[in-house]
Formats: C-alpha cells, sequence, structure tokens
C-alpha cells in the first residue's frame, strides 16, 4: 500500500491511525499541501479530487485501487483487516460511532482547512485576527457538541465508543493536534480530552502524530 | 420512526430520499432552523448536536434511539432495511460511493449551511455579494471534483455507481438543489446533470424534495 499524506493534513492523519492500529505496512508518499503539490499534474492522475489522504491498495477483486476521502478509507480497510475492529458490532453502536466521526469530519474541519483559510484571506479579505478568531469559534463550539455526546453516554468508554480505540477516535486526535496548534480553548470538553489522553498513551495514535511523519519540518 | 427535518436542509433532505427508496414510514417534525428551533431546549433533549436530521427509531436492540448525521442514518437504515441496498455489495464499490458522497458531506456542503454563512455575514462583515461568491465557489469547484470522478469511470452508470440510485445519488441530488437556488453555474458538470436528471425521474426523489414537504413556505 501506498499513502499520499501530508504531515499535517489532520484527515492523512486519521489513516495513519487506523493503518498503525490494524498493523499495516505501506509507503509513505508525501505531498507538500502548502507548496501546492495536491494540484500537481502527477497527484491529479492518482486523486483526481487532488486532495490528501489517498490510499493506493492492491484489492483482490479489483487490483490496483486509489481510495480517497479518509472516512471511507477507514471503512475499506476495517470491512478488508477486520482485526483489530474500528467500527463497534451493532449497528446502533456503528451509527454512534460514524455519527461522532462526522461530527469532527463535517462540522469542524472542513470549515478550518488550508484552502477555506485561504480563500478567506485572499478573496475576502479577512484580516489575521479575524482568520484565527473563525478557526478558534468552529473548532471550540463544534468540540463543545462533541463533549455534549461523550460526556455522561453509558457507551463512552476509555475510547469514545467503549474501552478499544475506533473510527471516532481516529477523527477526535488529529482535530485537537489542529486546535491546540492553533490554541483554542479546550477546558471545556473534559471528557473529550481525557479521551485524547487515552489516545496518545497508544503507540498507534503516538507514532502516527504530525511531528513524526517523514516529512515533518 | 420520527423525522426532524427542515425542508431546505440538504442534510434532511439526504434521509428523506433514503428512507423513500427503502419504502419506511415516518412522522415528520419540522424544525425551523431560520426561525432557530434548532437551538431550542426542547430539541436539544432530543438532538445534542442541534442539527437537523434527527430520526428517532425503535431498535430492535436498543428500544427507542436517536441517531443523528445524514450519513450514519443512511448506513444504519441500510443494514437495518437492507432492501433496496443504498452501497454496493463489493468493498472497492462501497469506498467510492461512500467516496463521492464525503466528497460532497464533507467539502462542499459544510463550507455553506446557514450558521456558517451567518457567521460570515454577522461576525466577519463580508457582504452580501462575496457572500455568494464564496457559496458559488465551494459548490461550483467542488461539484467538478465529483464530475471528474463520475465522467468516463466504468461504473458510474444510470446514477452515480450502477444503474440503482445509492447513497452517493442521496447526497448528490440536495446538492443541486441547493446550487440551483444559488445560481451556481452547472453547465460544467453534464455527468453530475445527467445523473441528477435521472434522479429527479424517480419517485422517491421527486417527492421529498424541499417544495413537497410538509413545512415548505
Amino acid at each position: 500500500m501506498r499513502l499520499y499524506s501530508y504531515f499535517r493534513s489532520s484527515a492523512s492523519y486519521r489513516v495513519r491511525i487506523a493503518l498503525a492500529l490494524k498493523k499495516l505496512d505501506y509507503d509513505y508518499a508525501a505531498v507538500h499541501l502548502v507548496r501546492n503539490e495536491q494540484l500537481a499534474p502527477a497527484f491529479r492522475a492518482v486523486a483526481p479530487a487532488q486532495l490528501v489522504p489517498a490510499l493506493v491498495v492492491d484489492d483482490p477483486e479489483r487490483g490496483e485501487l486509489t481510495l480517497t476521502q479518509s472516512l471511507a478509507i477507514i471503512e475499506y480497510l476495517d470491512e478488508r483487516f477486520p482485526e483489530p475492529p474500528l467500527l463497534p458490532g451493532d449497528a446502533p453502536g456503528r451509527a454512534r460511532v460514524r455519527a461522532l466521526a462526522l461530527d469532527i469530519a463535517c462540522e469542524i474541519h472542513p470549515l478550518d482547512n488550508l484552502r477555506v483559510l485561504r480563500y478567506l484571506q485572499r478573496e475576502l479579505k479577512v484580516s489575521d485576527e479575524d482568520k484565527d478568531r473563525w478557526y478558534r469559534h468552529w473548532v471550540e463550539t463544534g468540540l463543545e457538541v462533541v463533549e455534549r455526546q461523550l460526556a455522561g453516554h453509558a457507551q463512552t468508554g476509555r475510547f469514545c465508543h467503549g474501552d478499544r480505540p475506533g473510527l471516532a477516535d481516529c477523527v477526535l486526535v488529529p482535530q485537537i493536534f489542529n486546535a491546540k496548534r492553533m490554541s483554542c480553548r479546550l477546558d471545556h470538553v473534559p471528557t473529550v480530552m481525557r479521551v485524547f489522553d487515552a489516545c496518545m498513551a497508544e503507540p498507534a495514535f503516538a507514532q502516527t502524530q504530525p511531528s513524526a511523519c517523514p516529512d515533518a519540518t
């Protein structure tokens, strides 16, 4: 397998965690987003959406295949390499974990990615200060929603769902890295941070973090 | 089942289509987003994330359960009521359909929802004209990415994937409704529009469209 990744891309980090939890080996292909390498024709040929991550796999049914969109990649990995499972064995549990992952992947992350921040600054002429305020607003209010769904819920365990890390944790941890990098407030989400700390005690999360990537600067 | 929905919410429309494709009956509970009814304590008790859609189901394992996040709801419906399937039977196919759905649900829609547009205007003092330009930018560039992945792909059929409507179509059609309402350019995405037209010829898509909802104004 070959993973096209950028060390600071939180969507890439989600997939790095999933691959590590499943103990799958892969080649690391760096795509430098700040230098716009994702827009180069060579990468467009790999991934028409020109977004990282992209995972090239050798599928038993279809041969070489390029997968995109981090959540779709993780679901594929979970189907093809079931151990350890990243989704619960019951339909209501899977719905809860997927919803938690989407609460971050759809409600927080898209507003704060690099191309959006660039548009705010370059096209809408938003000041640095307002851009940072925008960033923190969506992270802080979005994580509060996640907190509300984790705190006191019977199925929240050491991790987002029970005592084994799964899909929701793969999405939560990279978002906290972004939040810390942008000095977002985090004292209002104690359950989120407890789960984050539990994750970071696991090698699969620690060893794939941005600073540990081959392309980290 | 009870669906909390707003007629113009495209995430709600996704679930309405899925329920209709599976011929499932439900009560329609209107939540008026422009009047901020999703922020009222009564709705927060139902859905802590205070977003529509939310689907209350009677789960055979867990009893009454409130599901949130449209894509997680549709996956749950597909697991519990398998016919007709909304995801392909093979892992690579599922990965493709999920990625197409996420190309819209994560890359286009989050940037153009009501609370984001309100923040741009109220907090960042972006003009009406710039707000509309922002809206159209993400729709037009995002749909171009979807077009690139549909056009000429061997698995694109009458619908996004093959000749039966599925998860990706449930997400695509509401996005096109939004695009039309905001007068976005659509002539650069002919395959997308061909699939849209095929969907709108199906009662499940036509009968659940915004103007057909009980709360339509």
